[in-house]
């Protein structure tokens, strides 16, 4: 037996028992007469002591021990003379009678504590070792207790975790597939899922009625710093419901994970709508921790002879409380930050309102004092705020002011990672038109049914209908989202019309879906979360990467295994394909 | 609200309640002056009435409904006046006052009823309809029920599920990868993993202690019968445990298992050695719901004058219970059997064990009455049975005995369904030679700890080194197999050279994993369940295909979605690939 007890489980109570634990050395303090090693596993840290003069042999081995060692230890639990008080086992410690080395340890490349020396490649080539760091090991744990709050709170309210196939087809619409070749079926592929959306809805023409998966899907995009190749998804479908049935429905999963996972009690989930969300925060996922809510100047900014005003379709500001004396510096550094091609915008008038009840602005050559308290009272400002004006093309301002107000609130704390607001963002339109290709885009996805009273809208103007379509959003992050799917084929077919499909088209990529509903199609909702996003909230932390456990960088590589990698000749001739690298420029 | 109550919620407790209930229409049935709907759902079925005298506007709409359309339906609960017994709902009835049609229903291609009239093909083209079918259905529900039940097992052993990722390293050891093309890293492949196996050992060395996870695996063989190019395995490792450590624990899971989703008590897990297998059960997957054990006859057989046994290496037989009175014909039919190519026989000897206490033989030119009754001591042969005996290479003999021995089984019925045998088989060959290749292959897999005692062996006669590894063996199948890893480089390296590998090639390919085992292993062990043949086992079915919501067929193809398929030319661009069919033979 390796060992009776773990590294983080003896008390007190325990004294005077014969132990026997295994695990890393985390640290050797050799003090002439009494030598000290912590001994680390998973579960804590525990304290042995060898005192030179009782046992000599045990003494001896201690020179051939490293950190990061691997060693069983056996002993007697005593209490110690100086406890410590920031770890669980910090009243004992284990007089050594045996050591056992089972396996050595070069020197790792980084220190294995909760703040490392290691820089961001080393960690994850040896991502075994930062794994061993008790935060990196937490992060993974909270995924693990959350993935199983979700199960347990899905599988009380009946939902069936299906299993869909990873092995499916390849769809032009959206995103690239990351594609699979077939070698019995030569010339042919597979593809991986974007996700599992087809089958979810086929499981609901299936009668299953309510169903989730805790599941991988797979794009092929340029990874950006939040993205993974691979990344996981709680898919959930519903039949026989309608939208507030599914957002009560995942508002009392979320509340759950919150109390189960964290503790913590959220407020019920306000509904915006989306066009609320765009005019107030300049964003579909405001982060409503705090107000420095967007107050539209356009009119009363307008006909007061600046020209750049004068000429813009919207004109746009938020109050920063307090901030009235902002220093030159630091309003330059604004203009700066609102003009990268981020953001893009021309320019910030700025407003101060003085502690006095006076103001001070960058345009006071074209505005009054009385017109400057106007805005003061559109935007809410009070004296020692200061008003952040855009003006422009209305979408592209609301954005930006959306960007300014988040930096604002960067710069005055307002951004507390332990506080949760997550609300719903409800009515998106349901396409969105692109200019580079001149076709309507679906903004969710193609099955996604529209609400009912704007249906006569497709013909007329489509860019105006509004989908059943919802997002969780929770301080700032898109965490969810789903929809009411279409589930008559002809307005699924009429859709598909709308994103510029041929029937045959249509008929080729999703016939099998169509098909379908042509049986018996239940009316039916669904809902994806983006788990790795949402542990990374829960944990606190700025990207996805640190709650998954074998990550890949920013070239799709994991650098541990190092893959992707070249395959066998052979391999590439049973596959029937034939590597071109001529056309890559 | 599309539903107040499912259809299988209502009882007697309900009557009089004003009720709404959305399903699909199993049947109509006009019986002049009432009409009956059955509705469906997933919860269960409930009895609409149409009494068309009272309510003509409903009864008019009865014309246009058919199987399978969709229906929401309001009334009144009310008590049946000739009672269902057979369904939970039998009770009531709903007397309808309105019906709203969801959605229509062409005529299904096959009946959606617990035993259906589709063949596989259509079957499987129309899975979202066989997936209706209440059989088909439950299978999929105890296949979650049983992933629920994994799930809460192992996280109170203080398991951790971690996700490993998909997207991984093409290895040439084992069976074929599927792979991955990368666009990022032109020219390289990623591969689909066969099993997390390196990457739960890195979780080992990581300290994660205990590790689980449901996964999905793939590989690409040729399919057989009871082959999917993707299946799902219950992957499970553990640190500083021994053997019998993990077999306790995983004995706990699959009781566990059996009690909560079969309310069925199994009997602790005989261990048997691999050897012990094969000698008596001609396979390495004993099924132990019944006896009738293999005997080596070889001594006494010879040197009696029957060139065919004088000549053979090993004479093996099988006593079957109650067989004496098999006619000519059956048992040339047996002789066929064991000709087949599969089994490889020369021949059968029959020796009949009259209930007169005399023996008849197919050698009693060759053997006495003493001879024979020898053998019916050996073999246990009472009077009724019937001996069958074989001859040839030992090892080819036991397997074809084995064989033989469950089609007797077959044809006396003993191999009961409802009855679970689990065994653990146990000191697996290290290694085994291949003819072909002139090099030894891992049993298991390279990672594979020797048992302590047979390590010299590994310099002087490597085929004869145990390992320290496990199969989960119930009633004739392998469920699950695992071992006792090594977790010392050096180790590690020996097994690699007894491979065949050069140092070079074991770095390039598994150099990551024994880097890792420089830096403090710990020892560990594991387990890997095949989780669809698990459901299939316990569900009582043949094959895993319909314990799969989505399987694929014999030639790898998803008929319903019509997968692998041709993808286009800018995607094979965009992947530096080029198709190229010449070589096909």
């Amino acid at each position: 037996m390796y060992r009776t007890h773990t590294c983080g489980e003896l008390r007190i109570e325990n004294i005077n028992q014969e132990v026997t634990l295994s695990g890393w050395v985390q640290r050797i303090r050799d003090l002439g007469a009494m030598s000290f090693i912590d001994l680390r596993d998973r579960y804590g840290i525990t304290q042995l002591v060898v005192d030179e003069q009782t046992d000599a042999s045990v003494a001896s081995m201690l020179d051939q021990l490293g950190r990061e060692f691997v060693i069983q230890a056996k002993g007697t639990v005593r209490e110690r003379s100086s406890k410590n008080k920031n770890i669980p086992t910090g009243e004992i410690e284990i007089a050594l009678s045996e050591i056992n080395v089972l396996s050595q340890s070069d020197i790792p490349p980084f220190t294995i504590q909760d703040d490392t020396d290691g820089g961001d490649e080393l960690r994850m080539k040896y991502r075994y070792l930062d794994l061993r760091r008790a935060p990196v090991r937490d992060n993974l744990i909270l995924r693990a207790k959350m993935a199983h709050a979700v199960r347990n709170y899905l599988n009380e309210k009946d939902f069936i975790e299906t299993e869909t196939p990873v092995l499916i087809k390849s769809t032009p619409e959206g995103a690239r597939d990351f594609v699979v070749p077939s070698r019995m079926n030569a010339g042919e592929f597979y593809a991986l899922p974007q996700s599992p959306q087809t089958f979810k809805q086929l499981l609901m023409v299936a009668g299953f009625d309510r169903y989730y998966q805790i599941v991988k899907c797979f794009r092929d995009e340029d990874l950006r710093a939040d993205r993974q190749p691979e990344f996981t998804q709680i898919d959930c479908e519903m039949s026989f419901v309608e939208q507030k049935d599914v957002l009560e429905m995942f508002e009392g999963l979320t509340k759950y994970m919150f109390k189960e996972t964290l503790g913590v009690e959220v407020e019920d989930f306000p509904w915006m709508p989306y066009s609320e969300a765009m005019e107030k925060y300049g964003s579909d996922k405001p982060d409503t921790r705090f107000e420095m809510l967007i107050s539209e100047l356009t009119e009363t900014a307008k006909g007061k002879g600046f020209g750049v005003f004068d000429a813009a379709e919207y004109v746009g500001a938020i109050a920063a409380k307090g901030c009235s004396e902002y220093t030159r510096k630091q309003l330059d550094g604004l203009t700066e930050w609102v003009k990268r091609p981020q953001i893009g915008a021309k320019g910030l008038v700025y407003v101060k309102c003085n502690a006095d009840g006076s103001f001070k602005s960058s345009v006071d050559k074209f505005y009054s004092e009385e017109d400057l308290k106007t805005w003061a009272e559109i935007t809410g400002a009070e004296a020692g705020d200061l008003i952040l004006v855009m003006s422009g093309d209305k979408e592209h301002i609301q954005e930006a002011l959306g960007s300014l107000r988040l930096e604002m609130a960067n710069q005055l704390g307002l951004r507390d990672k332990n506080i949760f607001k997550p609300l719903w963002v409800v009515d998106f339109p349901l396409l969105e038109w692109d200019e580079d290709t001149q076709r309507f885009y679906a903004k969710h996805h193609p099955f996604t049914s529209p609400k009912p009273e704007d249906i006569p809208l497709l013909d007329t103007d489509p860019g105006k209908v509004r989908a059943n379509a919802y997002d969780l959003v929770i301080n700032g992050v898109e965490i969810g989202g789903g929809s009411v799917r279409i589930f008559n084929s002809e307005l699924q077919a009429k859709m598909f019309d709308k994103l510029g499909f041929t029937p045959e088209q249509a008929q080729a990529q999703f016939g099998f879906l169509m098909n379908a509903f042509k049986f018996g199609a239940p009316p039916h909702a669904g809902i994806a979360f983006g788990f790795d996003r949402l542990v990374s909230m829960f944990a606190g932390l700025e990207t996805i990467r640190d709650v998954i456990a074998f990550p890949k960088n920013n070239a799709g590589r994991d650098v541990m295994i190092d893959s992707p990698a070249p395959i066998a000749n052979e391999q590439l001739d049973e596959l029937n394909l034939v590597i071109d690298l001529k056309e890559k420029k």
